[in-house]
């Protein structure tokens, strides 16, 4: 994986931590700074969809004028940007983790799908934004683009692990990867963290960061459903 | 599953046999009956997402007027209902059909895997819409509505096939019923019938109705990845 692929070409920091306007109080009303503007912005854009959120729509959900807004960003596409910035950088913390990792390929993939899950679960909104985003614009362009780099990283070590004959051959290995990781993505549209409880529908956090979710997910890929 | 989930009701039809306005030529030009406008629909919905797409977007792609376009259907939530009936009754179709087989529940579980698989084959454009519609409009929530009727019926097969000690216990059966049919849902993202080929990045579908799709799928799932 490149530094290019692995690096946010928006400059999207790594987590909530203290970015532009990520000091509470900065320019708009107090709780109305960088993150919670883009926290409002991933729920419109994933609830209507990108195109037809508009920046008066987003600066009536949020109470404050549309020039609030643009003191901490300078467009709908650079939000765009910063939310799937946020998903992007966590699964590339994560591969970039398991590339510095010793040992067999199928270790490092079944903990990339760990780490991936645990990033899911912590950028759920994030996360489940970037998976909606489907190439209109140039943000949309790159974060599908950075998409397929994940992709690829992943294809390589299911290879690797078949090569190692860890993993079965008569599956081709990018749909092996596909299938992995498309199983992991659709979590986002139904796993609730607040729910808790493994047990319930819809539930299945019943450690942080989705312990039990992953569980399953390794279970059933990487042993199998059947007794 | 009750014959009011499983029926649509907006009375789309089974498939792309003869409905209102299926014969050619009736009303508009050549090649623009109710299934080509139906086809630019699901397109243009995909691709800029629904609530963004106009009657007048739809009808600048058909070169056609709108009232051309309302000769065939009342509104843009009827295209909607169309579109997302088409896959649905793809998968309650495979769903009566499995639910009337004898035998094991495990069987019909894989059975249902494979017929879902080539639902989503034949009916691509629409099980991706399907697939994109989050509940904004009262056609969505129907969709979703009948999605969820679809989630209850395979996640009573996963617990009937867990009772019956063909699957395993240790996860719960909701949670193995969403991770088997996200995955497959999955697939509506990079699955592309034409490339052919069971081996190329993207391909899959090495025979009709993607079977090779259909065996990475059953394969991961019930017997696991592992060697």
């Amino acid at each position: 994986m490149s530094p290019a692929q692995g690096r946010s070409r928006a400059g999207a920091g790594p987590g909530p931590g203290p970015g532009r306007g990520g000091r509470p109080g900065r320019g708009g009303r107090p709780g109305h700074d960088l993150e919670s503007i883009l926290r409002t912005a991933v729920r419109l854009f994933t609830e209507r969809g990108y195109d037809a959120t508009s920046m008066e729509d987003l600066s009536r959900a949020l109470g404050i004028t549309k020039s609030a807004i643009y003191h901490h960003v300078s467009s709908k596409e650079e939000l765009l940007r910063l939310a799937t910035g946020r998903a992007l950088d966590g699964l590339f913390s994560a591969a970039a983790a398991v590339e510095a990792l010793p040992g067999r390929a199928i270790d490092r993939l079944e903990r990339l799908v760990r780490d991936s899950v645990a990033v899911l679960v912590a950028e759920l909104p994030f996360v489940t934004l970037l998976l909606r985003v489907h190439g209109n614009t140039a943000a949309e362009r790159e974060a599908l683009a950075r998409r397929r780099a994940f992709d690829q990283f992943t294809a390589s070590l299911v290879k690797q692990a078949v090569a190692d004959g860890d993993l079965r051959p008569d599956i081709d290995p990018v749909m092996t990867a596909k299938l992995l990781f498309g199983m992991v993505s659709s979590a986002a549209e139904w796993y609730r963290p607040e729910r808790g409880g493994g047990s319930g529908p819809g539930g299945g956090g019943s450690g942080p960061g989705g312990g039990a979710l992953a569980e399953a997910i390794c279970k059933l890929a990487f042993e199998g459903l059947r007794t």
